[in-house]
């Protein structure tokens, strides 16, 4: 794919130690800020400090904001404080909060230290906002224009002072209580005349997220209108930044991982896989494997409960793991579905009726499905008696269809209680279809077979 | 969050009836096409052309666009053939595109008949590319420059050329040949002098796309790097595209929903939860709800087998479920954490041995609490026999250890041997770890136990 060069890390080693600087000065300036921060994160932490002075002077502050916190840290403490303030004066706010959220006390007092007064009363203000918020994803680097200028001096202003914006493709233009009242695209003033004013060019039906709104529902606007910036007001109507598309991509694939952590019963974290320690995998995991635990010894409750039934038949038992996995399977199909759907936006509270109709049909067609496979093997292959193979392919029927109308409502109803649906993914719906299933079966199998 | 008028369906349905044209006009002028598109879908199939009619001009191909494809079908054969073409000239060509390839034979044929030849013979090569190809998901229509150019012919070709470029904030320098030699960005342009030569300020140093790469490899990049567009170029190099970030993030999306639904035991389809019938429904989900029952049966042998031993003791039998339930639990976290890893290219073959390790401390961790918390249990609560303790107790972390080294191998082997890791998720995995759980707790008790 890529035509950039990548070294390896033991490449760039060897060259650092026999001195060739010049050359790894012009490998480094080939490649992605991306790229370098992983391979810098590759190399034995003493050498950082060295290898990030050989940087381009216009990359250094990219490379830095690619990088892990700890090596950022570590860099950090290197720093000279003149080297602190020309990293800080490179990046964009929105990176430097970012990096400050990370920061232990003593290293934010040094970055705060070297900010000049109104970049620390601006890192301030966005570090009061919630973590989920969108002022906390903000950048207030934007091109801000006025309704009366023309577009050659909207040109002229976004030249003077584009070079320090994060994005200047999006302006937005302001009255003078800096109240947001329309937005314009370069591409709009590009195709418009010099001499055209910026108010009868500008879009003034504008879509705007609040400083305390949900940061993911914000980022789902994006791809939902294929936006590349989105404008943050706060309570009062007044602009106090925006959101770029690339910090609503990052939130998106966090969303992701989240859910999918919660789904399969792990305490979601920001730290990747690779990167987080075993004591720390240990607590992400534990608390729900305790309470799934617990959950699943009352199923064994009830298979105490039938004891006497089980002591007769214990060829009933052979068919308790099949009845248990394929309830567990069938649910936990519902139940990422309709997941899945919510977090798309796909799905709204006013469709339950229809999704269980739905699943309940679904259900129907594949417990006869596996009901008949089963049926068929078990007179072909296990050749057992007819009454129990009835037995357990009413089970698997019923069950089935517990699952799947289990598995589609319990999202839902999370949901509608504030929880996030994700929890209510197959480790939790199979432990409760478990005890459906076992419950069944024993029945059925009281009733049928005269036992018990 | 949105400052857009938002009409409800029966609103909507009225005001038609009322035959309040005027003032549905304004209403879809001042929503946003995505919003339209979706409230159309909510209207009754035979009110949609006179609908559609009713939009805006500049508006109403981009509402066609977000509209389902059923809803697509149901215009395209009211339209004229001059209504058709007027849309097909709005559109951008990879939107056209994607309506061809969800379209019936008759459509398509339609379609390409009121396309003009040159159109025609992009959109007969852009169908060539697989589905899962950047050649698939990429636009022909970007502004190209040539390097000699000056800034300000740049800006003349930009302005020229703008209207219908799906993005003019990324421009392509191409040789002759339409080899590509440079990219240079509008925001660069800007800061330029506008006598520089294109030449002198563009970057030469490219990463590109090739057409038959695959898409989510492309759309990845995109998060990597934060770009907002990328170039695609064919075998021998020349430009034949590009990509937009509002495309990858699509393709971001939907292998999300795609990794999510193989965690599931679901076949991933492109079509939404809400718009899948019960019987595509049941195909999605049957195979593997059968394949996984079929492998859970064997599970069932295991028990046959130990059913002298179980005759004996029937209180076993009790701690089947939750040994059963825990294994997978365990091994469904580890699988999962790995597979997300993979996706997110954490995660390389190399970690191998590293993650074994790590996963193994972990499921030691875990499964101490998990027999601890489980010992106290059974002696407290269920006043069971010590030894009988101590057999769940022993299996308990045999299988957490099991299933955690078996959870977070097997997706690793199974990317190694081309396939996609999301299939090795929790219901695969429990149905092993399931089978490994039952083997170790029948020997473990008739050795214990002196059964058998």
């Amino acid at each position: 794919m890529e035509q950039k060069m990548n070294y390896a890390a033991e490449e760039i080693e060897e060259m650092l130690h026999a001195k060739r600087f010049r050359e790894l000065k012009a490998v480094f300036s080939a490649m992605e800020p991306a790229d370098t921060a992983l391979l810098f994160g590759e190399l034995p932490d003493e050498l950082l400090p060295l290898l990030y002075r050989l940087l381009p002077k216009d990359m250094a502050a990219e490379v830095f904001v690619e990088m892990d916190n700890d090596e950022q840290e570590l860099l950090i403490s290197a720093f000279s404080d003149r080297e602190l303030k020309e990293v800080l004066d490179e990046m964009y706010l929105d990176d430097t909060v970012d990096i400050i959220e990370e920061m232990p006390a003593s290293v934010v007092k040094r970055i705060l230290k070297q900010a000049d007064p109104e970049t620390r009363r601006q890192i301030n203000e966005i570090l009061q906002y919630p973590d989920d918020s969108a002022g906390s994803i903000m950048t207030i680097e934007y091109v801000s224009l006025k309704a009366d200028m023309t577009v050659e001096d909207a040109f002229t202003r976004i030249r003077r002072t584009g070079e320090d914006k994060e994005t200047i493709y999006t302006c937005y233009v302001t009255d003078k209580d800096r109240h947001l009242t329309g937005v314009v695209s370069v591409r709009t003033l590009l195709l418009a005349d010099p001499d055209d004013r910026i108010c009868e060019i500008m879009e003034t039906n504008i879509t705007y997220a609040t400083t305390l709104e949900d940061k993911e529902d914000v980022a789902k606007q994006f791809s939902r209108y294929d936006y590349l910036a989105l404008p943050v007001v706060d309570q009062e109507k007044r602009l106090v930044g925006i959101v770029t598309i690339d910090d609503a991509m990052d939130v998106l694939q966090d969303e992701n991982t989240e859910d999918i952590e919660m789904m399969a019963a792990i305490t979601p974290t920001d730290k990747s896989y690779m990167k987080t320690g075993v004591l720390e995998t240990w607590k992400k995991r534990i608390p729900w494997l305790l309470l799934l635990m617990i959950s699943a010894t009352f199923t064994g409750a009830i298979i105490t409960h039938y004891e006497a039934a089980l002591g007769a038949y214990v060829v009933l038992t052979a068919f308790i793991p099949m009845l248990m996995d394929t309830g567990g399977n069938a649910g936990g199909q519902a139940s990422v579905s309709i997941i899945r759907g919510l977090a798309l936006g796909e799905i709204e509270y006013s469709d339950t009726p229809k999704i269980i109709v739905k699943e309940a049909l679904v259900a129907f067609f594949c417990g006869l499905t596996l009901a008949g496979a089963n049926f068929i093997k078990m007179m072909l292959i296990d050749r057992i008696a007819v009454s129990t193979a009835l037995v357990v392919c009413s089970t698997l029927m019923v069950s089935v269809l517990a699952a799947k109308v289990v598995g589609c409502t319990l999202p839902i109803a999370a949901k509608r209680i504030g929880f996030d649906p994700a929890v209510m993914a197959s480790p939790f719906i199979t432990t409760i279809v478990d005890a459906i299933s076992l419950v069944v079966y024993f029945q059925i199998a009281t009733h049928v077979l005269h036992i018990g």
